[in-house]
C-alpha cells in the first residue's frame, strides 16, 4: 500500500503536551521539539502505515546499523504562518524528491509521496499550536530516515525508521560570518554521496570546520576534492558570489547538493533583473575580484539559515573584507524569498502550499 | 580521569544469560551477540569510568545526532581461544590507536588507552564462554562511538556513547568472490575521511555494491575518485594483487584505511621472502597482467574476513579469470597469521596478546 490519505493516518495524541512550557519570543534553532511526531517502519520488505505519536524517545540494539554503517538521510523544511494563522509549506515535493534521491544513493528504500506529504500534513494538524509566529522564526522539519536493523554484517539494513520530527525555531546563524577557504580537507568525492543529504556528508565537516573556527572563521567554503581550485559549497550550504553585478554559483554536481532555496534563488534573481551565471568559479578569480574591487558579495544559502551573508574570507593565510552594501542581494532575495514564504506577496513561482 | 585498572571496572552480571541458546557449531557473522557489553558515556566535556552491563538497548531522542550527522566510527577486531582456553587479542593497541584517529577526523573526542584496554579486558572477562573453538571461529570485537546527544543544528555533539559488544562469529565470506572494477561511483575524497573507520564511509557503499551484485559480481574494487585509474580498496577491505611473484598494495592515503591486517600481512609475507611492493597500481597494468598471465592472485584483507580470494574481477564490460593455484599466496599468508592468532605457532613479531 503506497496510496494514503491524510484522514487515513492514525493519530495518538500526547496526554502531556510541552507547549505551555515554550518561550515562543526566544526559540533556539533546532532544541525545542513539538509534542507530536510523525513515525514510519520499514520491516519485511515494505514500509507500514505512518502514524502521528507523541514525541518519544527511540529505542535501539546496540548492533543497529546506524550506528555503525552511517546509513542515514535527512531533510530540511519549514512550516510558516501568515498573519491570519494560515498555515503555508514551501515546494515540499522538492523535498520529498530529493529525500528519494538521497535515499536511493545511500541504499535506503524510497518513501512513497502520500506517506511523506499527507504524513507531514498529518503531523502539523496535530502541532499547529507549535508553528510559531515571531519575525524569522519557523517551524523547522526534520524528516529523516536511518537504518534500524541489527548486524556486524557491513550490508544494508533490512529494516528502517522513517521520522519526521518538527522543531520551532528562531534564526540559525545570527550576524554575517566570515569565511575560510579550504586547501586541505574536502566534503565530498567524485562518484561520491555529497549530492545526497546523507549523514555522513555532515560528520565529515565537523573537524576542518573546527580547524577554520579555531584561526578565527565561522565556517569552511569547500572547494573540489583534486585541485582545491572550485568553490563548491559553504558549510552546509550552497555558496553565491556576486562580483560587479553579476551572481554566480557553482553548477550541482555529484558532489554538490541541489538546494531548493539555491535554485529557488537563482529563479527569484532572474525574475529581479539579476544577472545569474551557473558555472564553476575558481578561487583564483574568487581572490582577484576581492583585490579590483569588484567582489561584491558573497551568501550562504540553505532551509535553516535561508541567506547568511559572507563578510569575508581568508585564503592562503590572506583575510579579504567585503564591503558593506546599502542594498545587497542578499537582502533583496531575503526579503523576497521570506515573503513568499510567510505569504506577504503574491508567489507568482506557485511554490507556496498551504496546507492549513 | 584517565587511567584505571581492569580490576577498578565495575561489572553488572546479567541474570540471564543467553549461553544456552547458542549453537557454537553454526555461528552466523556479527548476528549473536554476547550476554554484556562495555558502556562509557561522554558528558560535560569528559568521558565517564567505563562499565561492564548487560548487554541490553540504547534509548536515544530523536533529535540524537547520530540520526541526523552520521557522526560514529567504529574498530573491528577478534578474540582467539587457544586449545587450552587461553584468551588473546592481535595487536589491539592498533586498533585503540587507529579508533583515535578516526575520532579525530570525525570531531569525537578520544577514548584513553586505559578506557578501551582495561575495558576491553573486563569485558573478555564476564564473556569469556563466549568465545568460540570450532576452526575459523572468533569472537568478533565490535568497538564503536556515536554521538548521543540532542539537537538539529549542524555541528559536533556535546554527547557520546562508547561501546564495546561483542558477537561469537563463523567466517565472514565463504568461497571464492568476483570483483567489480568501480569506474563511477567512489569511497572517498582526497582530504575526506577514507582513511578512518567513519559509519558514513561504509553507507555510501552500499549501493554501488548492490549494482556490482546485480551484475553478477559479489563486490566492488574501489579506484581513485579523481581519474578511476589506480586501484585502492576492495570493498570493505584492503587489496592485495600478486603480479608474477610480486605482491603489490597500494600505500595508504587520507583515502585509503590502514588496516591492521594489510599491515601484517605485508611484514609476514616478507618474512617469508615474498616481495613486497607498496605501491600504487593502475587499473590498466591490472588489466594488462590478466592477458599475459602474469596476474596471479587477488585478495582482499581484513580483521572480519583475513583474507578473501578473488577469482576474477570484471572491468569494462569484460571479465577476467584468475588462475586457481596450488600454493597460494592467499593460502600461506592466511595459515601464518592465523596460526599466530590461534596461538598454533611462535610469534615472531609480538604481535600476539595473552589477556586470559
Amino acid at each position: 500500500m503506497t496510496h494514503i490519505l491524510e484522514a487515513d493516518i492514525s493519530v495518538e495524541l500526547t496526554k502531556n503536551s510541552k507547549l505551555k512550557d515554550i518561550d515562543f519570543n526566544n526559540l533556539p534553532f533546532g532544541k525545542v521539539f513539538s509534542d507530536h511526531m510523525l513515525l514510519c517502519q520499514y520491516k519485511d520488505g515494505a514500509w507500514n502505515a505512518p502514524k502521528v505519536v507523541p514525541y518519544q524517545p527511540i529505542t535501539l540494539d546496540p548492533s543497529a546499523k546506524i550506528f555503525h554503517y552511517g546509513q542515514s538521510i535527512f531533510e530540511g523544511m519549514k512550516a510558516y504562518k501568515d498573519k491570519d494563522s494560515n498555515v503555508f509549506l514551501f515546494r515540499p515535493l522538492e523535498n520529498w524528491k530529493r529525500f528519494n534521491i538521497s535515499s536511493k544513493r545511500l541504499a535506503i528504500p524510497e518513501i512513497p509521496e502520500a506517506y511523506f506529504m499527507e504524513g507531514l500534513k498529518a503531523l502539523l494538524k496535530a502541532d499547529k499550536d507549535w508553528i510559531p509566529t515571531a519575525p524569522g522564526s519557523a517551524l523547522y522539519i526534520r524528516p529523516f530516515v536511518f537504518a534500524s536493523g541489527n548486524g556486524f554484517h557491513a550490508s544494508p539494513s533490512d529494516e528502517y525508521l522513517f521520522i519526521i520530527a518538527t522543531a520551532p525555531s528562531g534564526a540559525y546563524f545570527s550576524g554575517k560570518v566570515t569565511v575560510a577557504i579550504e586547501e586541505k580537507y574536502s566534503r565530498s568525492a567524485n562518484g561520491g554521496v555529497g549530492y545526497a543529504k546523507a549523514g555522513g556528508n555532515y560528520a565529515g565537516q565537523f573537524y576542518p570546520t573546527q580547524l577554520a573556527i579555531e584561526k578565527g572563521y565561522n565556517q569552511v567554503v569547500w572547494t573540489d576534492d583534486t585541485s582545491h581550485e572550485y568553490i563548491e559549497e559553504a558549510g552546509a550550504m550552497n555558496i553565491f558570489v556576486r562580483i560587479n553585478d553579476t551572481l554566480i554559483t557553482a553548477p550541482t554536481s555529484d558532489r554538490i547538493l541541489d538546494g531548493i532555496t539555491r535554485k529557488s534563488l537563482i529563479e527569484i534573481a532572474k525574475a529581479e533583473g539579476i544577472e545569474v551565471d551557473v558555472r564553476k568559479l575558481k578561487v583564483s578569480e574568487l581572490v582577484e575580484a576581492a583585490k579590483n574591487g569588484s567582489l561584491k558579495e558573497m551568501f550562504g544559502s540553505g532551509t535553516a539559515a535561508v541567506i547568511s551573508p559572507i563578510s569575508g574570507f581568508g585564503y592562503q593565510g590572506t583575510d579579504y573584507e567585503l564591503p558593506e552594501l546599502e542594498t545587497s542581494y542578499a537582502k533583496i532575495l531575503k526579503t523576497r524569498i521570506t515573503d513568499i514564504q510567510y505569504n506577504r506577496t503574491e508567489d507568482p513561482f506557485g511554490w507556496r502550499v498551504k496546507i492549513q
